[in-house]
């Protein structure tokens, strides 16, 4: 765990019921096949132990996260011989409802779209947590995070779609976005598309979100520039109502 | 830790004596300014604890890890406002003296030099992990990492330097080299120079080390073409001796 070596998923509870299960093991599977770490268990024995968790401290609404580690390794970067993975499963309140979004464009760091990891939800997180205080020094809510060609590529914790002329378009996972679980979601029911997006994009926005697994937020200000009028879109609420 | 928000230094000890403590001292704390993480302790506490964790152990040639972690926060990536970071120190035997380093050109990952992360010791060391996998499947003993540039960077847990024309040269910081500790005592007492490298430079260079806390080893072989006449170097086994 002391180098990131690991990958996490955050599952949203609702009723009892984990939201997108399987969509987040394949995206957890994925990411372990790209690390060659061995996920210790099936997504039944999974399912179980998340339910087992959920019964013993009385939840029914809740988020829950996997983390999963490569385990015990020697000093240095060499992966272990033999692996013994290790599984952590915790469980908290869901998080309040959040109200619209305001956003800065991270200056302080860029997100790698050339390294594998934009692609998995691994544990090193650090280029998000910089972009995030860098939102809290200009007193916002979040930020967003450039490519290393200088593209759009989602939020610290979040993707972005915007709507322009109508469309409902998102940055793809060639530009570094996560492969988001309600993403996946929002471009199958919804219609959204993959688009390459440049900072001129921003200014013909319609309206704007951002999704993760706990649902979608407007976001009504990037930079001191308003999206539309400023206020939450109709599509973003009639949307935020359906995933 | 659980998103790899943190930092680590390892350090050389032979006969007791930390080697360049003042230095790694100095590279974790810039580390810690550019994360936003208060280190719990001074430098003469850290050396007591090390000091005590060696004689506990009766060590007198070790290789001791600090890991730094932010400590306990509440999910997602905004930082705690209250932080009560975590210090870890283990000491392990120093690993064996190797030989001559055959390496590859990664084509798995890039070294994002538009981060900071890449100039400070975090915790999130995946792209060097998955770079040392990609060396393990051509069965060489490690990878360069070229920037998203496409510039030299450094190796999966080393800097590295090249001969060429008689002037000892190393990828300046700002392409993506991490500010090594033996790097810098190189730069300092031998008149390494910082130049920016890229591919062309391999097959002028008539030596190549790598370096790092543990020392050099030579760099014989990049991608299957031999450095030089494909034996350690002159220059490389003279350095070998003093750093």
């Amino acid at each position: 765990m002391t180098l990131g070596d690991g990958l996490f998923e955050t599952i949203k509870v609702t009723k009892g019921q984990p939201r997108h299960f399987h969509a987040h093991m394949m995206r957890l599977r994925e990411g372990a096949a790209a690390l060659a770490i061995t996920i210790p268990k099936t997504d039944t024995a999974i399912a179980a132990s998340i339910e087992e968790l959920l019964v013993a401290n009385a939840l029914q609404d809740a988020a829950v996260r996997l983390t999963v580690s490569r385990g015990p390794a020697p000093i240095g970067v060499l992966a272990p011989e033999t692996q013994m993975p290790t599984m952590l499963i915790t469980a908290s309140a869901l998080p309040p409802a959040h109200g619209p979004v305001r956003a800065i464009i991270a200056l302080s760091t860029r997100r790698n779209e050339q390294s594998p990891l934009a692609r998995i939800k691994s544990l090193n997180y650090l280029d998000s947590i910089i972009a995030r205080q860098e939102a809290e020094r200009y007193g916002v809510d979040d930020a967003l995070m450039l490519n290393t060609q200088g593209r759009l590529a989602e939020a610290t914790c979040s993707n972005v779609f915007f709507l322009i002329d109508g469309s409902l378009v998102t940055p793809p996972v060639s530009d570094g976005a996560l492969p988001g679980v309600v993403r996946a979601d929002l471009i199958a029911r919804f219609r959204g598309e993959e688009l390459s997006l440049d900072l001129d994009h921003l200014s013909r926005a319609e309206e704007a979100f951002l999704c993760n697994a706990f649902g979608i937020r407007p976001l009504i200000d990037i930079a001191g520039q308003p999206i539309g009028d400023g206020a939450p879109g109709l599509v973003t609420q009639m949307l935020a109502t359906r995933v």
